[in-house]
């Protein structure tokens, strides 16, 4: 140890003055003035072929297009990294939104506009989400295209093998999905154009404030 | 259903012009782009009260000053939150820093230089998280404190308690510390200022490109 302040010495002495510029708190606040705006997790929920991850990612866009800080959590980078341990079942099911739950925590925690496009079918599972932040960072938006809208869909051709069995527990067929009784946002993703439901969106998000309506300077 | 373009038709017809702007690629490199910046995991390793938490938030509050993209992943956000079903048996720390990695990699996706703050004693848990993403993106910062500095330090008291044998299998008495054999940087924390271990710290990312020498315009 020399007679100059050390990393232990000053660990030891948080309130010697010479390292008080480190304990500069960056949390949420911080980045929402430095950013010029709030973080939020945008909670997309609705059946397979509802449109979620479209309707995400295309929010995402306009987002990043004003500058915000702004990241997609979906299945394409879930399921295949952090949940790849996850099966279907219900547990797994569960398992798997409550770490979606957390990671969008981390972010919102980090500044970013957080989306998540997620069936997410049961209404305990996206409370116990809702629950873990504070009231208005979670958004709940339902894309709330009919089935039968969906199911001609069959973007994935998923329906189709639900419908022959060749999947078990599918949601909307084989298994309940529990719509949203008091979302934020209700999205006719089933009816209006893509453009209509980002407009939507974006204009929820600026009139609670979490986002200027021309972006940072 | 509407004579107008709807979402559904839409979603099936992706070349259709009038939608193109919502499938702007927003990756990393638009991000950094963006923002001024690449994006970085920055894997913090090291015995207890070697001083890795410390320098993690205080390189993340330098990088912050800059007007970077940055975000801690430390024991306070993770343990209590995401990783909070694991414990510290084998099985469970191996999880726990997979979870890690993963989640490290969606931020680093997002655009965000990420710091990882803990113990990770285990050079096979570690390289995992480093195979998760591409060379050049995982930045292993050895937190080089000799253990009878960090039991001398002591922080949260957790030697005095190893030694009595109130906690098992503790890293460094009682459970190996793997200390890496390469890593990108190696820290003297045991000896060197605070001030000092960030600078080491934010030159290396400087040449690295990863960051601007003065931050981004």
């Amino acid at each position: 140890m020399t007679a100059s302040p050390t990393y232990g010495a000053l660990t030891t002495q948080g309130a010697s003055t010479n390292i008080a510029w480190h304990h500069t708190s960056v949390d949420r606040a911080a980045r929402a003035e430095q950013r010029g705006h709030r973080s939020a997790i945008l909670w997309f929920t609705g059946l397979s072929g509802s449109g979620k991850s479209t309707l995400a990612n295309a929010v995402n866009s306009a987002l990043f297009e004003q500058g915000l800080a702004c990241y997609v959590l979906d299945g394409d980078n879930i399921r295949h990294g952090l949940c790849n341990d996850l099966g279907f079942s219900d547990a797994d099911r569960e398992e798997n939104i409550r770490r979606i739950g957390e990671v969008a925590k981390l972010f919102l925690d980090a500044g970013v506009v957080v989306l998540t496009a997620f069936v997410s079918p049961f209404k305990a599972d996206r409370d116990k989400a809702r629950a873990l932040v504070d009231p208005g960072d979670f958004i709940e938006i339902h894309c709330a295209a009919d089935l039968d809208v969906c199911e001609e869909r069959d973007t994935k051709g998923l329906y189709a093998k639900a419908r022959a069995g060749q999947i078990q527990e599918f949601t909307g067929i084989s298994s309940p999905y529990e719509a949203p009784e008091a979302p934020e946002l209700r999205i006719e993703t089933g009816s209006s154009s893509l453009e209509d439901c980002v407009a939507h969106v974006i204009t929820h998000l600026q009139a609670k404030e979490l986002i200027p309506a021309q972006g940072p300077s």
